[in-house]
């Protein structure tokens, strides 16, 4: 079907109102219409970029036949079934089930005894919540989706981390929000670097991302740091959205923003995901922390219009919630955090012993952060050069932390089984080992 | 904090790279920043209505004490317990929990395994699936939200039935999409009045939503009528958003758009809420139909990407979904249908005896429509009015058409219990009697 001009076939393209063309009266309308079928994505659409996905798609991944595949890259911890949920929670699933109650439309900002029951699990006296303060959603991800929504208007800016979480930017930028990347310090376990983060803010800045526990660093800020975020903030009058999904998940102390801030706004968002280890079941949670009213009842308003979208979290799980959250045995949550511990050490400690890596020691997530001095890697020209070549050559897979906006990094996800890690790292520390250049200008360290 | 303009804090507002300003030397960066807090919810936030809850809310529902309220009104089977989910479903979700294979991140699209289930499902000679045709959603909801997405710009206008699900205009206008209302006969069951729905098509037209079944009409066009609506979205070449969550759910033939397409690409929506009755549980799907690869694989990426914002439906329904399309027995879905068709029946012969109403007889969903002879109601100024005395005199609460963008009309809901409905019937012709008129000037059929 091609355009056509003919008069005789635009009269027929028109409305039935139209009147004869060929003399000297126009259709009554003059709507024009297509003459052929062109659809095209939305500008949204198009606008929808995955970084991580785009820089893995361009890699080349074989893996050498002769070693079996390790993933340190998947930053889900169900991958290699060593690391399962509690009873209790499946438990929770089954009689949510069972129970035949919870089938139904649940309120878009998720059933009240839900809503309660979170509250609850999260509330202390420096930051208190009731249910009305808390909004259920399709996972973290909508929560951080939500959360934006309601405080960016096309054209504003977001602060976020690099490196950080692809997801904000994936969200902002198919909504026509800005992002600026203020930077953290590995040098100083990759706190933020607060002057280079007070000199992005201007007058169309609507939001400072902050994620703490960092994926992908590990890391988590000191009370005395957060503060000082929470000065930058106030400051200049910015709302924090603070990306809590990994809260708890730490082997060391870590305050929530909220129950340190005395004025500035916070959106937590949060789940079920990381710390219940069930990512897929998608339930996640926005905090609303206003304990001065600068949120007001506009802000509140605003979520609840768009919860009313696409209406949340499957209802079972809202229905588990409650037993889930009182239920799960507190063993449970420290095995986890022992585990991840001793999988960071070991893996911390095999690759300080290699020459030209720099891993930085987390404190709690499910990460860490390895640099690499590319200088003394001179077959290789970028980090994403580098892990390709670690699959090519040790059939180990990491992330080139370039998919997190941070070049001559990479990212070593510590939820793998133990055997598997020690494995892992010992190959990594073979693959530099061959390919470390000391300084001299033409030789490897093996010669070939 | 109010807003000062002294120069003094204008310079302390500054970024730290500001020089003097009380000399002739400006500041290195005059970058303004907020003086005080002022957090306003987005335009999308602002632009976020629903239309149900804004109608709803503004009536005064207080039930007559004497009467136990009748709510005819929640699009939601669920509700009174007389419609469970088959135990086969109930069965495929605690399986699914039980082999903890589902517990971890499912791909974007939804797990593979999956989206062959559906495409198996629904799978024809004339309209064949694959799994690569299928996208799972959270709900029909987001399946309706990812396709005007990625069909629909800013400024682009989409057709919508009159009367019709207001979701669609909620989503729309949400993303700065015009909605234009094409109307539905009622004179002929619901029919499109075609001629209308062409009048409307300019160049930004984008897409065109048809529902069939019906909410809120319960009518299902016929094979007939479906091509001459084909016929005109492929005169205009606008690709179809087919509503079809209440597929199968009919007492009469019902064809998809896309077995009788030629040439029209279609985005069917559709998912588990209704037909298997477990809306909350919010486990959708996008079926694309392309045969003439006018969408081409450019939509089919723009779904994808839109898919990665925040990854869709629950992995554990996602895991029992084949097991729920192939055990489900067919017994279950024909005593749901039957159950419905009974109950229109009872409700449209008994209001057929009333004087001044005029329902409409469905042919599936889980609807019917009643217009109201408003001149023989003076006591009323509206069917929000209508409806809303309905609840003060009767206990018997209907959601008013108005909420639909159709007033003189109201919508019933047939799945409740049938005594249930066999009792409201009766008040609605009490109150019906009271207040009607037969066409003298001055005196109601009951005299006060």
């Amino acid at each position: 079907m091609g355009i056509n001009l003919n008069m005789g076939a635009e009269m027929k393209g028109n409305s039935i109102h139209h009147v004869s063309v060929n003399g000297s009266l126009y259709p009554s309308k003059t709507k024009s219409r297509r003459q052929r079928w062109e659809v095209k994505p939305s500008e949204m659409a198009n606008n929808t970029l995955n970084p991580i996905r785009a820089i893995v798609d361009g890699m080349k991944l074989t893996p050498n036949p002769d070693k079996p595949m390790i993933a340190l890259s998947i930053g889900d911890p169900t991958v290699f079934g060593n690391m399962p949920t509690d009873i209790a929670v499946l438990q929770a699933m089954k009689d949510a089930i069972d129970c035949q109650k919870y089938n139904g439309y649940a309120p878009s900002v998720g059933y009240l005894k839900s809503r309660q029951a979170v509250a609850n699990f999260y509330t202390c006296p420096e930051a208190p919540l009731e249910a009305e303060d808390v909004i259920l959603t399709s996972g973290c991800s909508q929560a951080i989706d939500l959360a934006i929504s309601v405080l960016c208007n096309p054209g504003d800016n977001i602060l976020v981390p690099c490196p950080g979480f692809s997801l904000y930017k994936t969200l902002a930028v198919s909504m026509g929000i800005e992002v600026k990347l203020y930077n953290l310090l590995p040098e100083k376990s990759w706190e933020v670097d607060l002057k280079h983060l007070e000199s992005l803010i201007d007058e169309r800045t609507s939001c400072l991302i902050v994620t703490n526990p960092s994926n992908p660093c590990g890391s988590v800020f000191s009370e005395e740091h957060l503060q000082k975020i929470l000065k930058v903030a106030s400051r200049h009058c910015i709302p924090i959205l603070a990306d809590e999904i990994y809260s708890n998940m730490v082997s060391c102390s870590c305050p929530s923003m909220a129950s340190l801030s005395s004025d500035v706004p916070i959106l937590s968002c949060g789940g079920l995901a990381k710390r219940w280890l069930v990512p897929g079941w998608r339930m996640g949670w926005i905090l609303i922390h206003d304990r001065n009213d600068i949120f007001g009842s506009k802000i509140r308003q605003g979520l609840v219009k768009l919860s009313q979208r696409i209406l949340g979290a499957c209802s079972i799980i809202q229905g588990a919630l409650e037993s889930i959250l009182n239920n799960t045995p507190q063993s449970f949550y420290n095995n986890t955090i022992h585990f991840l511990k001793t999988n960071s050490e070991i893996c911390f400690s095999e690759l300080c012993t290699v020459p030209g890596l720099n891993p930085i020691m987390p404190s709690g997530a499910m990460y860490l952060m390895v640099g690499i001095d590319m200088d003394r890697f001179p077959d290789f020209k970028s980090d994403v050069d580098f892990t390709e070549r670690l699959v090519t050559e040790q059939s180990v897979f990491c992330l080139p932390a370039s998919a997190f906006e941070y070049p001559n990094f990479f990212r070593i996800v510590v939820t793998v089984p133990e055997e598997m890690m020690v494995e892992a790292c010992g190959r990594i520390k073979e693959f530099c080992e061959r390919h470390y250049c000391s300084g001299s200008h033409d030789s490897n360290y093996l010669d070939q």
